[in-house]
Order: structure tokens, then C-alpha cells, then sequence
């Protein structure tokens, strides 16, 4: 028996094994084993009774904030946002068990310690010639070792990081891109892009740059506990360039905000999560050539913004990829083909996963796409099915982060709260969107028809809440002195936005009376001036070849290909697209807003059977060869109403008196108040 | 530095660490964490992708099964039931991967072996004065020391048992529960329970007692590698005399069997699931006093039986007291009502968990109370969204197990598999189930009025699938010799019974002429003679009292109580229910089946609204003081519609072509055809 690798602090669980052992070698080999087995099954199972507890914590957390939610969505309190309040619900609980609850320190999770000389993945170890497996945790710092055995159940209630971002975040994000539709985000697509990519990198490097500096000067003073790269600070930036579509989703649902200034946001938001998660892993593989210092290098950086460049466009094929495929012919059978579209869709993860590129990224595009595509082509149960498992599922993920987060903040161990780095990350936070938000807008209305006025403006910049992207990124790694900083600075900067900003938006909205003035240019055809070109190629690239090839809705192709190719068309159309055109009117009409529009939004459909003889139905219009600004504006139109009597119903429920106005009437009454 | 601890086989990977160790010694400090940082990110990363592939393979495995089954259906061939299908996809992925891909031996994974004296569950390292921490595993078989790299792969790909415990199980207990609804298992309530309790029980002992003798004859001729006690014989007959709700459910639904039939199979399926899982929990409790070789003990064996007693009761209080309690008021907002209904169905089994109850169990009368009260309370759409959510987390739960177990066959590295157990297991088997059902209907028909026919036994004995659940406990433990024995075993039986058993139940109905032959008594007012008088009284407390008090279905109190107590009724009635009367008739018939009877079912209930001098719509038939037989019978009967028809539209959707008949036809055609 050796026992020089136990330190002194283990003396009194070093007894207890001594006499263990030496109470199992005068037993026999098989009674031996057999106490084994009855002492790891107990072990097991005390270890299994902790953790259905704190298991059992989070869920009761969980129901709580349902409860208030609805407490409050019925009273029509809405000062505090929900998330807001499972933040708050957390903090509580983290307060309970960080100062309330003392475990006693128990037998059943004895540590021992052995001196090796590497760390391996994996450890076997050899006890009395059996071999046990043992798989790295992490790294405990040396203070921590002496109280490792109270610090037991905090440590029981720290999730895996890796957690959130494989199980948490992925339904968010799906549910985010399948809830993203069409009409003012393709009409603002040009300024959305503009805000997601450059904006986000702009902001990432001017928080780099201005945490950098904060840093030197915390150098200076002798207030820096550890190392801090550039890198590190870069680092920083990307995670809290991303803003938050959840808040942003809920709040302006509920208002009834210009529908513009929403896509702008949303859009936006959306993206720059995307956008923020691919930038953090090129930081991170940001690494000269056989170097450790961290200094900046031209090589390096040009390979960093290629692996953005790379795992950016993979994700976006695979995510796209995916969605397209997915068309299921299984309308017979809607729980075959929701579960069918439930496992594409985390596929796309896992296998954006397992390629390398970012799972996140490729299931936000997937769901995108599968909104666009795979949604028609879903018998109408199914589509009611998909969209209620995943606003579940977005809804239970998200409220389950966002009491995370507040837990955390007492739960964690190794909190290193720098008041300089704090107020700095604030300073940087702040200029960091404004050079994000009032440059591009300058230049981009320098393009624009119709301008992003200064109060949308001032809205977007109010509006730019971090939430569980930022976090999901930041307790991702909490490795080091630098990044455990990070994110002691990072809560705080989730808190305060999603507390002040959040809970703020409605004052701050009708502050800048943006409820009220209505933003030039929302006639309904205005998508005609507005569009760039090459979207307008692309949507009638869409529109009649690859909508009529991959679900079965659009025009057949026998209408949409020149006459020359009509046996290559009818080889391509599927007979039910002739077939369901009945059945699929309906599911499709579920699709828009039931306000008599819908003969005239399908005129250009329905016409277009025609050309084969078959039936006719429906009122031509135009006929399909139209394909043309009106089709897509009514198109891109109604899309948008779906947008808004979805997100209003499914996520907050709550003017039941006072249901939400259809787009066009309250354009109308825009008008006339601006008339007036 | 200290090398004693390797062992002979490590050196290779000894010469790199003594190569990095070096390496990042003439380092210094700051860039040997930097370096080691990026190691670990790296290491992380690998090992990330690796998780991901492994999930897809069995994601994909899932999307193969989804689209087979769909196909299956499509061409009506039912000689190989979905799960069947399931396990050949795994078996078939597991020979693939256990022969047909090599992985080389990579340097992220290296091993490392310390001599110490214990084995605990948390294990501190010291690496140069850095402290890591590791989780225990498990042990490793000495043989399997030598391929541990080889066999990294293998065992990536095997989950972690506990997952089939707390997170696949529960969902396929608790849909179990939640669509085991009222009629027929009620009227066959004495018989359910008789073979679900006494069957199970006698059928692990008979099991038991074979399977020693078994073993006993193995050791005779030498045949027996490692210890095999009487407990664990008697664990073996717990675990393997569950039989399987899933495919009786499935396959039974498909063809129109007898509501009798399908009432005894699948009541006695989903409650013995529960007794078996709570009586071999009891087993490996039974361990006598101070005593460790595992012989027969009185006390002991007392004490087991008072655990079996107070978990079961514990499990099934708790259950019946959480689907009590959860009465969501949130008919405004489905989708927080939904998520409110899932975290408390979750919290119920992690609270059972945390005491020491069985979830499970606790899941299964938490899902049958909360069909029976709190699904009347909530609005319709979250009627539908529970519905839908837990159909398809069970489908995938009981998909994913199905293909775990084929691909576990070829992945699992510890298979003992012995002819002569195996065989011995395969008669135990069929001869417990037979000890289970033969002798029991015997005397349970002595007491029936309408007797269980002799062709209704040989279909229970040969319908008693092994499934999920004798999955999930066999391969829950498999650390010692006869616990590998058993899964191996297990495995077989389930294969066996699945492929075997489960295709043939359509042959052996036509067979034993079950589709054909009425039963006697299927008359709809037959419940009046055959249920028994405490059920009676439970009904109408609970028609009477618990549900006007739980739910806002039923007669109100007011007119159920004695007039005296008029003014407690009134306060305990909320005014809901008299609001609510004509919107409730509406949810409560999305219940039950459409075809004329509504009105004559509801008689009693709104009749009642009389007594308050509020309003009184539809025809009183008995008025409320009536309660009686005819009520209950009919509600009952109304129950079981709904079972007849949700299974068939949920599960099976096949027969598209011939629509399932209601009930009563089907018994006109019966009469019809019994008559001529």
C-alpha cells in the first residue's frame, strides 16, 4: 500500500480506507466483491437520490416562473419581462443554497488523490488488481481542494457547459429561424446582413479593443490576478456582441410595433447569435504559429478569418442542405412525420457537429429553411405539431437558461468580479453597439429608399439585449483567471440588460413614439422599390423552380418551364402536386391570415394548372407567368401576417380584450392618424 | 516524477508524457497553462465530435426505422411489428460497427494507471502541482486492460444505463398510463390486478427457483465462471416476468381484438412493469443482517417484502397525489398550461427519485390520475398539445430502446453467454408466465361471472412480449459475473418474444378465433354485474365529490351534497363550473366518441346545473341522485370509445381504407353473427 500521494488533508478519509481495506482483506474474494457491489450500489443510489433533488429544483424552479407568468400575463403587469423574472427566480435559489444549506460532508464521496504526471482524458486505476475507470472532470483549483467536500453539492447543481450548447440552445436557435417569416425580412434583408456581419465583427473589435486597453491599465495598477491576451479580450467581444432575439421576440409581439423596426431586430439578433458563435471559435483558434505569446499576427488572423469564413458557409450549406431535403411524404401519418422532422432537424446539429462546423449555426439556417420548404409540404397536423413542440420546447430551454443564469451567479465558485474590468465591459458594451448601430445606419440609409429614422435607431441600440447566446458562450470554457472573469463580467451584463433594457422597452418605445408614427414607406407594395435585385432573381429562381421541385406547393412546373421542356416538367412535378391542390390550399391558407385575401393570394397558383388541362380553379389574376413583384409582394405579405398572428398568439397571449389589429388595418390607421 | 504506478503496457504512451512533461517544463509558467489550455480545448473538441458522430449514428438508425415503418404501413405488412424492425436496424449497426470499422488508437484518449488502494467515486490527481478531478466509471475487466484503446469506440457508443432509467423510461410509462383509460380496465380491475401482483410474483419466484436449479447443474459440471447467487436468480425472474405494454398496445390496437382481451393484456402489462421494477429493487435490498452469503433468510426476507410494500404504496401515493394536485387553471395560455404539465409529470418521478420511491411507478399512476382528472381541466388545445407531446417523445423513447438493444448485442463488450442458462432461461420463461395465467384465471373465473375463455388464456400466455422495461433492468447493473449473464440472456428472451411472439399474434388471433368469437358479456350494461362493490363506492365518491372539487367537470357540488350543506358546496364549487357548463361539454366530448350518445352520456351532469336554478340544458335522463349503474356504465363505456379510438388514430393509423367501427357496431356484428 502506498500512500504518499494522499495529501495531509485526506488523512481522515485515508483512515477510513485503511480500515476498509483491511476489514476486506480478512473477508474472502467473493464475499469481498460482493460487499463491493452492495457498497458502489449504494453509493449509486445516494449519488442518483442528490441528483433527482436537484433536478427536482430546477423543475420547481421551472413551475414557478410558469406560475408568475401567468400571474402576471393575467394582471397585465409587464414592467418585468419573463425571462427577467426567471432570472430573478434563480438568484433567489442560488442565495438558498449558497448560504442556507449546509451538507453535512458524507462518506459516500471520499476523494483521493495520487501524484501522476499528466492529466489523461481518461484514468485507469488499479485497486488491489481490479481496474477502475475513471474520466476527467476538469480542473480544481488549489484553494478549493481543502473544501472540496463542502463545495459537493454547489458543484452538484453546475450543469456541463457543454449542456447548454448541445441541448439547450439548439431548440432557441431552430425555433428562432422557424419562426423568422418572410416579407419585411427579405425586404430588410440587405440592412439585416449589414447589422449581423459587419456590425457584429465592428463591435467585437472595438469591445476587444477597448477591453484591451482596461486591461493594460489594470496591469498598471497591479489589479490583474492572472494572464489576459489580446485574444482574451477579443474573445470578450464576440460573446457579448450577440444580441438576444428572445426578448426582442416577446416584447414587440406584444407592442404593436412597426413591423419594420421588428424585422430589423429580430433579424438582426437572429443572426448576429450566428454570427457571434463562429467568431468566438475563430478567436479561439486564433493562434500563431508555434507561439504563446498572443501577439498579434498577420497569418494567424487570415487563417482565423478563414475558419470563419469555412465553418460559416459549411454550417449555412448544411443547415440549408438539410432543410431541403426534408421533404416528407408521410401525410398519412403525422407522428411518423413529426418525428421524422424532428430528428432532421437535430441531425443538422450533430452533424454540423461532428464535420466541424457549428451546430448552432446550421440549425438556425435549417429551420429557416425548413419554414420555407418542408412547412408545405407537412399535412396540417403535423404543422400544428412541429410548431407547438418547438415553441415548447424554445420555451422550456429558454426560461430553464435564464434561471440558470441567475443560480449561477451565487453557485458558482469561482466568481472574479473586477470592478475596472466591470464598468469597462459596460463603457465598451455601450459603444460597442453604437458604433455597431448609428454608423451602419448612416451608411446604409445612404442606399436605402426608405431611411432607418433616428428613433428606430435609438430603439435598436436600446433594444441590443444580451441573453442565452452570450451566456451559453461564456460558461462554454471558465478555464482560466481571464475567462472566469469574463464571465463574472458577462452575468452582469446579461442582468442589467435584460432587467433594465428588457423591462424598459415599452417606456422606451413610446419615449420615442415609435408606436405611433408610422415609417414611411409601408405600403404593401412596397417591396417592389425596396428589394435588391438579386433577391428578386433568387425569389423568382424560388418561386418557380426549386418551391415546385421541392414541395407541393407553387406553380407546377409544367407552367413555370418554357414549353420545349414540358416532359422534363411533368416528369419533375409530382402527381400530387396536381392531385392535393384542394387539400393543399387548405393547409397552405393555415399558413396566412384568413382576412379574404387568400383567392387572391393563390390566383397565381391556382390558375397555373391550366396549362395542363387538368381543372381550373380559382380566379386568374395575372396567370403564372406573372411570377412577378405582385406574387411576390402578396406572397412575402402574407408570410408577414403569419408572423405576426403567430408570434402574437404563441408567445404572449396576453391583449385577449384587445386582439391584434391585422396589418393592414392598423396601416390604415397609421395613415389616417398621419393624415389627421 | 513517479513511473512505478504505470503499468508494462502504458510505456508507449509514457515516453509522450515524459516527452510534453519535458517539453513544458523548459517552459514557463504562463505559457505551459496557455499550452495546456489549448491541449485540453483540443482533447474537448475531439471528444465533442466523437459524441456527435455516435449520436447521429443512432439518429440516423431512428430516421432509417421512422421511414421503414412508414413503408410498412404503406403496404400493410404486419408480420414484423415496428420495434421488431427497430432492434434489426441496431443488430445490424452494431455488426458494423464492432467488425467493420477500426479506429487507430488515437493520442486524445491516452490512458494512465495508478496504483491505489480504493476505488471512490471522485478521485483528485495531482499533475505538478495542479489538481484534477476525475469521475469514477467503472470497472474494467482485467482481459479488457490489454484493448482498451481498441475498444474506445465500442464503449463510446454504450450508453450510460441510467439514461434508460431517467430519461427514455419515463415517457413510455407515463403515455402508458395516460392512455389506459376506463372502461374495460375497470370492469376487469380485480382480474388486472390478480395477474399484474400475484401473477408477477408468482411468476419471479417459479422463475427464480428454476434458474437456480439451472445454476446449480452449471456448477455441478463446471460450467459457472463466477458467483451466482439464489438472490440473483430471483432478480433474474423479477426482471424478465414483465411483460411489455408497447406491442400489445400496438398490435392490438391494429386489429379489432376483443376490449376484454385488450383490457386484461395491456392493464396487467403496465402495472406489472411497475411491480417488477419495484420487486427487484426489493431483491438486491434483501440482503440478511451482517450476513453476505446470500442465504435464505425469514427477516430478511420480511424486510424486502415491507420495501416492496412501502415503495409500491409510496410510488402510488405520490403519483395519485401529484396527478391530484395539478390542476392548471392556465385554459388562457395552452402553451404555458402544456409546459406546466410536463415539468410536473417530470417532477413527480424525480420526486419519487429523491425519496427513494420508484419514478416510474410513481410516473404511471401519476399519468393515470392526471387522464382522469387533470386532462378534463385542461382547455382543448392542450388537451391535443399533451397528447401529441407524449405520443411522440414515447414513440422516439421506445424506437430509440428498440435499436439500443439490437445494436447492444454486438456493442456490449461483457456477454456471458451460456447454453445451458440460456435454455434453462428460455423454459423458466414460458413456464412461469404459464404458472402466472393458468392457474390465476382458474380461480379468477371462479368468482367472474363472465368467465376469461380458455382461448382468451392462451392468447394472454402467448402475447406476453418482453420489452423495454426488462431492458432498462437488466442493463442497469452489469458489473458482476451473473448480472452479464443475466443481460445476455435478457437480451435473447426480448429478441426472442419481440420477433417471434409479437409478429405471430396476428396468426395466433385468427388461430384462436379471437377476432371472430364474441366474448360473453360484452354487453354494455354488463358492468352493473361484473365490477366489484369497493369499486362502486370509489366510483361514486369519486363521480360525486372528487371530480366537482378537482376538475370543472361532473355535477357540481351543489347538487351532489345534502342540501345542509349547501353553502360549503357552493363555496366549493367554483363559479367556473356553471360558466364554463357549455365550454366544457365541448372539451369533454373532444373525449369521447361522436356518434349520437352525447347527449344521453351528459344527461346526468348537466341535468344537475337544475338543482342551482341556473340553467338546465340537455334532456335529464336519471338526474343526478341517480349516480348509479347506468352512470357509471355509461361514462365508463364512453372511456373506453376514446381508448379504442385515440390508439387506433394515434398508434396504428394503418387500416386508412377500412376505418376502425365503433364499438357498438362492432358488437351489433358480433350479436349478428353469434345469432345466425
Amino acid at each position: 500500500m502506498r500512500h504518499e500521494g494522499f495529501t495531509a488533508i485526506h488523512k481522515k478519509m485515508l483512515s477510513l480506507f485503511v480500515l476498509a481495506s483491511s476489514l476486506c482483506s480478512c473477508l474472502c474474494r467473493a464475499e469481498d466483491s460482493a460487499m463491493e457491489n452492495i457498497v458502489t450500489e449504494k453509493k449509486a443510489e445516494e449519488s442518483h437520490r442528490q441528483d433527482s433533488a436537484d433536478l427536482l429544483v430546477f423543475i420547481l424552479l421551472l413551475t414557478l416562473t410558469i406560475l408568475t407568468i401567468w400571474l402576471f400575463k393575467h394582471r397585465r403587469f409587464r414592467f418585468l419581462h419573463e425571462t427577467g423574472l426567471a432570472m430573478i427566480y434563480g438568484l433567489l435559489v442560488g442565495v438558498v443554497l449558497r448560504y442556507a444549506i449546509h451538507v453535512p460532508s458524507d462518506m459516500n464521496n471520499v476523494t483521493l488523490s495520487c501524484n501522476v504526471n499528466a492529466s489523461p482524458a481518461t484514468l485507469l486505476v488499479n485497486v488491489s488488481g481490479k481496474f477502475y475507470e475513471y474520466t476527467l472532470k476538469g480542473e480544481i483549483s488549489g484553494s478549493e481542494v481543502n473544501d472540496i467536500q463542502d463545495n459537493e453539492m454547489l458543484r452538484k447543481v453546475t450543469f456541463d457547459p457543454e449542456v447548454f450548447f448541445n441541448i439547450l440552445l439548439p431548440p432557441i436557435i431552430f425555433h428562432a429561424g422557424y419562426s423568422l417569416k418572410r416579407r419585411h425580412f427579405f425586404r430588410n434583408l440587405g440592412s439585416i446582413l449589414a447589422y449581423a456581419f459587419v456590425g457584429t465583427v465592428v463591435s467585437c473589435f472595438i469591445i476587444g479593443l477597448l477591453m484591451y486597453g482596461c486591461v493594460m491599465l489594470m496591469k498598471q495598477i497591479g489589479q490583474l490576478g492572472g494572464d489576459f491576451f489580446f485574444t482574451d479580450c477579443l474573445f470578450f467581444g464576440a460573446i457579448v456582441s450577440a444580441t438576444d432575439p428572445v426578448t426582442v421576440l416577446a416584447i414587440f409581439n406584444e407592442l404593436q410595433v412597426d413591423a419594420d423596426l421588428y424585422a430589423l431586430l429580430f433579424g438582426e439578433s437572429v443572426l448576429n447569435d450566428a454570427v457571434a458563435v463562429v467568431l468566438s471559435s475563430s478567436i479561439v483558434g486564433y493562434q500563431p504559429e508555434g507561439d504563446n505569446s498572443h501577439t498579434f499576427e498577420a497569418m494567424a488572423m487570415l487563417k482565423s478569418f478563414g475558419i470563419f469564413l469555412g465553418v460559416f458557409s459549411g454550417s449555412f450549406a448544411l443547415g440549408v442542405a438539410t432543410g431541403v431535403v426534408t421533404f416528407t411524404k408521410l401525410r398519412d401519418f403525422p407522428l411518423l412525420e413529426t418525428a421524422l422532422f424532428f430528428l432532421m432537424s437535430w441531425s443538422t446539429f450533430l452533424l454540423a457537429e461532428a464535420c466541424g462546423f457549428t451546430g448552432v449555426v446550421a440549425v438556425l439556417f435549417c429551420g429557416m429553411t425548413q419554414a420555407h420548404y418542408t412547412f408545405n409540404n407537412l399535412s396540417p397536423e403535423s404543422q400544428d405539431r412541429t410548431k407547438q413542440l418547438f415553441e415548447l420546447l424554445n420555451f422550456l430551454a429558454e426560461n430553464f437558461i435564464f434561471s440558470y443564469m441567475g443560480l449561477t451567479l451565487f453557485t458558482f465558485k469561482n466568481h472574479v468580479f473586477n470592478p475596472i474590468f466591470i464598468v469597462g465591459a459596460f463603457l465598451a458594451v455601450f459603444l460597442g453597439r453604437a458604433a455597431n448601430i448609428y454608423p451602419l445606419s448612416f451608411l446604409l440609409n445612404l442606399g436605402r429608399k426608405y431611411k432607418i429614422s433616428s428613433n428606430f435607431q435609438h430603439m435598436m441600440m436600446f433594444a441590443g439585449l444580451r441573453g442565452a447566446m452570450t451566456f451559453a458562450l461564456s460558461i462554454r470554457d471558465t478555464a482560466t483567471y481571464a475567462r472566469q472573469m469574463m464571465f463574472s463580467t458577462t452575468l452582469l451584463v446579461v442582468f442589467f440588460t435584460v432587467w433594465i433594457c428588457g423591462g424598459g422597452t415599452t417606456q422606451m418605445l413610446s419615449c420615442q413614439k415609435i408606436r405611433l408614427i408610422g415609417p414611411d414607406g409601408v405600403e404593401r407594395r412596397s417591396t417592389k422599390q425596396e428589394s435588391v435585385w438579386f433577391f428578386r432573381i433568387w425569389y423568382n429562381f424560388d418561386h418557380n423552380y426549386l418551391k415546385p421541385i421541392l414541395t407541393h406547393s407553387g406553380p407546377p412546373l409544367t407552367a413555370t418551364l418554357p414549353a420545349c421542356c414540358g416532359p422534363l416538367a411533368r416528369c419533375l412535378t409530382s402527381p400530387q402536386a396536381y392531385e392535393n391542390e384542394e387539400q393543399l390550399k387548405d393547409s397552405d391558407s393555415d399558413l396566412i391570415l384568413n382576412d379574404g385575401d387568400i383567392t387572391l393570394a393563390y390566383g397565381d397558383i391556382t390558375v397555373s394548372t391550366d396549362a395542363t388541362g387538368a381543372h381550373t380553379s380559382g380566379t386568374p389574376v395575372g396567370g403564372v407567368a406573372v411570377n412577378s413583384d405582385e406574387a411576390l409582394d402578396r406572397e412575402l405579405a402574407f408570410g408577414d401576417h403569419e408572423l405576426v398572428i403567430r408570434g402574437t398568439r404563441l408567445v404572449l397571449p396576453m391583449d385577449d380584450s384587445e386582439p391584434p389589429l391585422p396589418l393592414d388595418s392598423r396601416r390604415h390607421r397609421h395613415k389616417n392618424e398621419t393624415m389627421s
